[in-house]
């Protein structure tokens, strides 16, 4: 029996109620071994995308598996003439579980663990991302449970090779832009502030990459033979690398900061506000002294700041013992994380220009570019995104935190140009649940509050 | 019938007279396949040693195959007790032949081609070294065939190793210090001014090399997450690099020039005389200005003056494609050419404090040493050196260069430090012999009058 009035407590109390089988119905889903590079496990990639059809079906959504080029797509709606509607995306392919050596427990059989006095479920793909998703799904059925229907009209889209570059995803949303189009994305595959925090992301870093290769001598010379006369490649990128860098930490290309914007105010007082351990972010990886801009923060420099960074440098001997080879050509993959209105375009030519400024005579340099994309940003005073921020605070019992996640989520970017759709970016996910590593693990509380934070927060978009 | 009281030009002519016998009996040599590195081919080089003992023993040497832990040694005497006494340094290994595809004959096969309107010995081991070391060998049959005796008193030792690192050369000459003693050293092994100029070299640099790696992180980081505030490795090798050279070309360790000697007036004043084509140097590789100290010549860089070369460089992805890693750990293979006084030791020292002097906050650096040997200089005014220069100028008809080679050749400092003995570098390849690669030559003309000059430095360093 069902109440189209019944309070939004009615719908979180039964999503306490009904914890155990929302679990329950997660460990099924966790038990398919989606792993989506591996074309060994294209059956249980396509098994996923039945169950949840089924799931979504069984939710009165008009669901159906739809086939890419990959592994399929699954899409299902429950749409609301009146409005909003919102699109809601997961993927539910998961890593490879390599090594498997390092897992305490089987990747693909989940249990619940206890971690420093909380419980955790464990299995590949617990956070990253079937408890994410299913969080929203079991949000889902406890309205329809309750209410018999859903506060505002959702379409579902979960993906099936996002771990793996999603190389459908593009075609699949050009050919469906009409069908999948709402008013806000909401996307369930990021972390929270921390612990007792929850956040919603509205900072993604964009990225600009380059293949930079240096050509000296026609061959490689011997040192005894050449050196100090011939031009040494290695020592040239070197001295390239060096000046991409100032003193004071900030990035040296000529322009680079000309359209990253301060933070917002009300987003910088908040950063004051929240809790963020520097010392113990840069210690659980052995560092103690933030690297970048000497006038920001760790947070900044990680979130809101642009970066430079040398992901792969080479050139000459690298094997056992010693080679006294003065190289032909030594080369390096150099990416720069873009904030606000960077243009991944203007970025590359500025850096171009600041290499071949540097190229001495007798060398000359090569670029093969390795992709582009400017920084996502929704607005941080949007009506959608206060609603949201404000059924989180309730949910939490803390102020939700407005975040920047160093990294790029292509996904936002995508629904962005492709269906003009800002993102909201919500997820319980912590930072410590070792996504892609051996003993993933999602806090029993993120799966449990997540749902009951979905609840509120449709809730909150539907008033 | 000998003539013990025959003049030196009848010693010249019976070289001419039977040169094509001298061909024959290098071309025997040539034939066999003394690989020293592949121990596929350890037979063949006991057939090279055991050939090369009977061709001694042909000339009364006092001779034998001598075994080692590795390839044996040939050693034969003939010494004077009125003196002098010579030691005749030569190595009977070759080099592998890979790629054999490349060559244009058989590497074992040995023929005689044209090159340039030149004849040449086409082979492996034409030039380095059993083409050179047969030189003196067939000069110590004229003076026997048309004297009965040498001029002077000769020890030849012959290595099978020295294409492998010569793994026991320390060991033999430790062992057999009394019996190897000499006057000089006469080691031939390098080459000739240019085609038309013959040389001795008397400066070698030598070689100081380390392994350096610098740690930030426990482990690998996503730029994403940690871009900007992680110290990047990459990024700091790179400047450690760059801060090693001046604006001006010159190494920027402290104390780096402070015992590296001037030329010897008179050398710098040969030099100035002697051809030396430095476009056609730089040029044969794609080269056209010279890197090193702006006010040095291109013949000082590679020799008379030292170096510091990047011989490799490591740090992230290397692979295709992209990763956005910032690596825990980058690393680099540095090398110095030392000259002069320069002590390797203290050259380590002062190098390894530029390194940490600059490790920022976070990381830490660790060094691996590659071998310390300090140069070899033989004095440009010694009596020895000027009586072999005066005989090599009457053979060529050429002002014979007093030069330096820009890598070590390890036997010198060897002969140096174990037997007090300094060394000759007589030698009558050519650049262009392609010694380690496809299609080595050696100039019927070297091998002709490479004879002819052994015949008539015997004789001067017997006066």
């Amino acid at each position: 029996m069902t109440d189209a009035n019944a309070p939004l407590d009615a719908v979180l109390s039964h999503v306490d109620a009904n914890i155990d089988q929302s679990l329950e119905r997660l460990f099924t889903l966790l038990r398919i071994a989606s792993i989506s590079t591996d074309p060994a496990y294209a059956g249980e990639c396509h098994k996923a995308a039945e169950w949840l059809t089924n799931e979504l079906q069984g939710l009165d959504f008009d669901s159906a598996v739809r086939p890419t080029p990959g592994h399929p797509m699954v899409v299902g709606h429950q749409r609301s003439i009146a409005g909003p509607n919102v699109l809601f995306y997961g993927h539910y392919d998961v890593q490879p579980v390599d090594p498997i050596e390092l897992w305490t427990s089987e990747p693909f059989e989940p249990k619940i663990g206890e971690e420093n006095g909380r419980k955790v479920i464990l299995a590949r793909g617990a956070s990253d991302d079937k408890g994410q998703l299913m969080t929203f799904i079991e949000a889902c059925r406890a309205y329809k449970a309750v209410r018999g229907s859903l506060p505002v009209g959702v379409t579902v889209l979960l993906e099936g090779e996002e771990e793996s570059g999603s190389p459908s995803l593009d075609g699949f949303l050009k050919e469906n832009a009409d069908e999948l189009k709402a008013d806000i994305a909401l996307v369930c595959d990021t972390d929270m502030w921390d612990e007792e925090t929850p956040s919603i992301i509205t900072m993604l870093r964009g990225l600009m990459a380059d293949n930079v290769e240096i050509q000296a001598a026609s061959r490689d010379l011997h040192s005894g033979m050449y050196g100090n006369a011939a031009r040494n490649p290695n020592q040239v990128l070197a001295e390239i690398i060096a000046s991409l860098r100032n003193p004071d930490g900030s990035v040296a290309v000529e322009g680079f900061y000309d359209d990253v914007p301060e933070l917002p105010a009300e987003v910088a007082e908040q950063w004051k506000r929240l809790p963020f351990d520097e010392k113990g972010y840069l210690g659980a990886v052995g560092l103690s002294e933030p690297a970048g801009e000497k006038d920001r923060s760790v947070l900044e420099q990680i979130t809101s700041r642009p970066t430079c960074e040398i992901n792969g440098m080479w050139g000459g001997y690298t094997g056992d013992g010693f080679k006294t080879v003065i190289p032909a050509k030594a080369g390096a993959k150099i990416s720069f994380r873009l904030v606000g209105n960077q243009d991944p375009h203007k970025i590359r030519k500025a850096f171009r220009a600041h290499v071949e400024a540097r190229v001495p005579a007798d060398c000359t340099v090569t670029f093969h570019e390795h992709g582009a994309s400017p920084a996502s940003v929704v607005p941080s005073d949007g009506a959608m995104l206060q609603k949201a921020l404000g059924a989180l605070t309730d949910e939490w019992g803390r102020e939700a935190a407005i975040a920047g996640s160093g990294g790029s989520i292509p996904i936002v970017g995508d629904f962005k140009r492709k269906l003009g759709m800002d993102s909201l970016l919500i997820g319980y996910a912590q930072t410590d649940d070792r996504i892609h590593s051996p003993n993933e693990k999602y806090n029993l509380e993120s799966y449990h509050k997540g749902i009951r934070s979905w609840v509120r927060v449709l809730d909150a978009l539907s008033k």
